[in-house]
């Protein structure tokens, strides 16, 4: 299983009073993490909303084991645990400028279309397991 | 010109690491303000979205005086300024718990339909001013 | 075992465009749970904050049962799971306006002090486990 | 008076149910802005803020000329109106990937030292005017 690492930098708003990423924050990370791992093999998840194939969130989880802070930059490695026909799972590890571990996490998707009914994942997401 | 004012209370995660209210989310309290008073007024928002008519936000601006705290219940006292044909205005006062004028703005929106075209303000909307 | 429960109205910048609440956003509500549950019980954090203890969230996770939609009020309904010497665990349900089940989850905290070193829950929190 | 400009990719959370980019998210495109010009510059902000002089937003104003979308890849162009002895007004225009105009504002700050007295603008700062 080959991992997909994107960097996002810290911006100031995602900072709260404890002078650190404030925690719901990181799901935007892994967001960014999953739609970049997508595009680098070849899937455009704006394209496939266009094509009316949505994936929504269904389950999220996060570990938090050290804190980001402002104007880091932050190394966001995705990995595709699982993929049925209708489902996907990634999976996230957040790193620090120096390698710590800030994060860790996972997320599951379902392919819905425009009625919110399940639909099959698109055959480019379905390769993605065994491409990323 | 009677003013209408709705109560928020600041969430952690609206916070910065300067430990104050990160500025544009002096925004968001505007939306609560406008969006209250228009419902004290018999107008919905969300009704109005419904049957097919959107305010957009065309401008916004906002001066800061003063920084609002966590926890804090913010007075948000909302009027309109100015009714179009398919614009509407707004401004606001943000007051903290002790009545200081902690920021002051306003906002303007124009009424378009599904296809983001100019449309009329229903009804009940261009009768804001008067009532408001 | 007694819950809490608080409601929340969904903003407009709370939605994503899938027409529903951007999933981190419940981490939000689940901050606005866990808050007012503790006032409930005569906790106040912020004050918490002043006195210099912090809670860290050390874990959370969220499963979606169903969307939650802008203006829409929601019940955050919360409890205490478990209290220990330095951590505590909260567990929430969404409902929707008519009662139906559209989120659940929980959070890990932490009690630190201004370095982040473990300290004592105070014992007005270590308490809220019977009070709750 | 040179220009500034950064890309800022639009992520997913940033849009409302319009299906754009929600309006108060421009202002955060605003601080990468003007954050990404003073670090060109010579100017890292975060290490300003850890020598205790922090720039606080004291107005901010922005018109909306048309509408960004999620994933698209937005230029937003810094320049600096003016600095004082302890304030700096920077302007910004948003482009969208074909160069259209979607949002143009100010911001103006002041700079305070840890308990927001106002301090002189450090000099790596004040010398920017003629710099960028």
């Amino acid at each position: 299983m080959i991992e997909h690492t994107v960097t996002v930098r810290v911006r100031y708003g995602e900072t709260d009073q404890m002078g650190v990423v404030y925690h719901p924050n990181y799901l935007l990370y892994f967001e960014t993490g999953r739609t970049e791992l997508m595009r680098a093999a070849g899937v455009t998840y704006s394209e496939m909303e266009k094509s009316g194939i949505f994936l929504v969130v269904t389950e999220t989880a996060c570990r938090y084991r050290a804190a980001a802070k402002y104007d880091q930059e932050l190394r966001i490695v995705t990995k595709i645990d699982a993929v049925g026909k209708a489902t996907i799972r990634f999976s996230y590890r957040v790193l620090g400028p120096d390698g710590t571990l800030l994060a860790e996490g996972h997320t599951e998707l379902a392919s819905v279309d425009g009625s919110k009914n399940p639909v099959r994942l698109p055959r480019g997401i379905s390769d993605l397991l065994s491409k990323s």
